[in-house]
């Protein structure tokens, strides 16, 4: 193992952030770092590049490399990167896991392996075991990234407690995009005192989340919105929380009533002035253009906006 | 696109063929290339390396490519070979469906990208599409890999409608591994004059398959079983069939009983005499000796065995 440097951990509101492609589906780093440097200037704490929001595993691990030494190199600091390493091949995984310690990321997102279902904890913990392993530097900060939904693999209680208790201040904390409260809960109670940061995967869970030792929340409206999140995250402890609260999940509840991710790029491109950023890569499609329409029209009936992004 | 050097269609019975690790969980090609010589000697009319049964998807492409050229190098032919080249990353699918066409494989075996769930058949299209525009040889044969049960990701008739009619001739078949007769059938009777094989995922349903114009299957359990499974191939039209395909299929439920890819590892490495092709990747995990116990025990009493493995 390498000496530590360790970057205090990254705490606050983090955007999962969608990837920009060119017309010929190839990722485009400029616009990349332009946004990225955008959504830090708003209010967010950090950066959970390549996460399901991001496309992420519609891309090749060199395709991810690429976009995230650009990043680096646009100025945005490593120590508020938390990249998504997780793959199905292990290969992959511990690849990028070393570049992204290599390159001074203050964290890593790690999806468990997805393609075969009802695999065990034993399972999924040699996986998650040999990435730390073979990544061989006390840098790492793994998060793990729990969203059934989607990967159809869960990151159970009994899971965290094992990998928490073999690599203590590795294993850093979670990402719980399962969508139940009770089980963002279930993760907070059991390790409060174990140096695990929860993250919900939804701003609608931000202040209650706060309210219950959660660090912040990693979100796919991030992309969007991360303004009045943040605000919400900074002002959790005072007056004006529950108004701020009702008016981030708002605004959640009319980007929900679509395809998430091409709303996303939807809404960039509308306010961005930048119709390049509808693009996204199969098996995903653009939103029609009457989800178009209704999305845009229904946030800016609301007074939404995007400060600064044009 | 480059001038069509097409060989014969691959028809028979087909293993996804296993993927021997060493202790470092690194690929080995030596036991690979042997074990897939083995698979052709005894029966096998061709073999779908990287497909479920492999653990395709805990490696990365690069690993897959040297497996791939050792094999050829190893003296099995490429006209035999189905290889799996479907990933998430419409970009890794590109790479190595190129690479498979380039070195002369008679089809490729795609899957789906399977991470985002509930995508539209559009978006599945557009994957396709893309894949064999970029891949751009005439000589490709591209097999649907139809296996909701662990993708979570279906291969639909109207997408292969759609697929067949925009690329005839380079839409060459499908395995339909759903488990469901119901499908299969439907699958055979829809595209049956349209040049589409259709290879049900399991010897059970081979002799039903053979009689509803099926072209053989590709089948785990092709991986120990080759020899008897392919005579139900070559006898399906005689009186003999029915007592053969009884054989087989007492042989697939007595596999059944534990976890499928690990039990394949185990009674290779029993009837090999070589405990090295237990290992499996992460997440999976051996049998426990009581199932290893079990399996070989039940095996043997049937009076299983693997002629020429060891």
């Amino acid at each position: 193992m390498k000496p530590a440097t360790v970057p205090k951990r990254i705490e606050g509101v983090l955007a999962p952030v969608i990837t920009p492609f060119r017309r010929d589906l190839s990722p485009d780093p400029d616009r990349f770092v332009k946004h990225c440097r955008w959504l830090m200037k708003s209010g967010c704490a950090g950066l959970a590049v390549f996460g399901t929001n991001s496309e992420a595993n519609s891309m090749a691990v060199e395709e991810k490399l690429e976009l995230l030494e650009a990043l680096i190199r646009g100025g945005v600091p490593a120590a508020t990167l938390m990249p998504g390493t997780g793959h199905c091949a292990l290969t992959d995984s511990v690849k990028m896991t070393r570049e992204a310690v290599r390159m001074g990321c203050g964290g890593v997102l790690m999806l468990p392996p997805f393609y075969y279902k009802g695999v065990s904890d034993e399972g999924l913990f040699r996986n998650f075991s040999e990435v730390i392993e073979r990544t061989g530097d006390e840098r790492l900060r793994l998060y793990l990234y729990h969203i059934p939904p989607v990967s159809n693999v869960a990151i159970t209680l009994d899971l965290i407690e094992r990998l928490l208790t073999r690599y203590p201040g590795i294993v850093a904390g979670a990402k719980d995009s399962s969508g139940d409260w009770a089980n963002t809960k279930a993760m907070l109670d059991r390790f409060k005192d174990r140096g695990f940061d929860v993250f919900p995967g939804s701003e609608v869970f931000l202040l209650d989340g706060l309210r219950a030792g959660a660090k912040g929340c990693i979100t796919a409206t991030g992309n969007v919105n991360p303004g009045p999140i943040s605000e919400v995250y900074k002002s959790w402890n005072t007056g004006k929380a529950e108004a701020l609260q009702a008016g981030i999940t708002a605004t959640r509840k009319i980007m929900q009533k679509v395809p998430m991710i091409p709303a996303l790029k939807a809404v960039t491109a509308h306010f961005a002035n930048d119709p390049g950023w509808k693009t996204v890569r199969p098996p995903l499609t653009e939103l029609t253009p009457e989800q178009e329409k209704q999305v845009i029209g229904e946030l800016k009936a609301a007074g939404f906006s995007m400060p600064g992004i044009f």
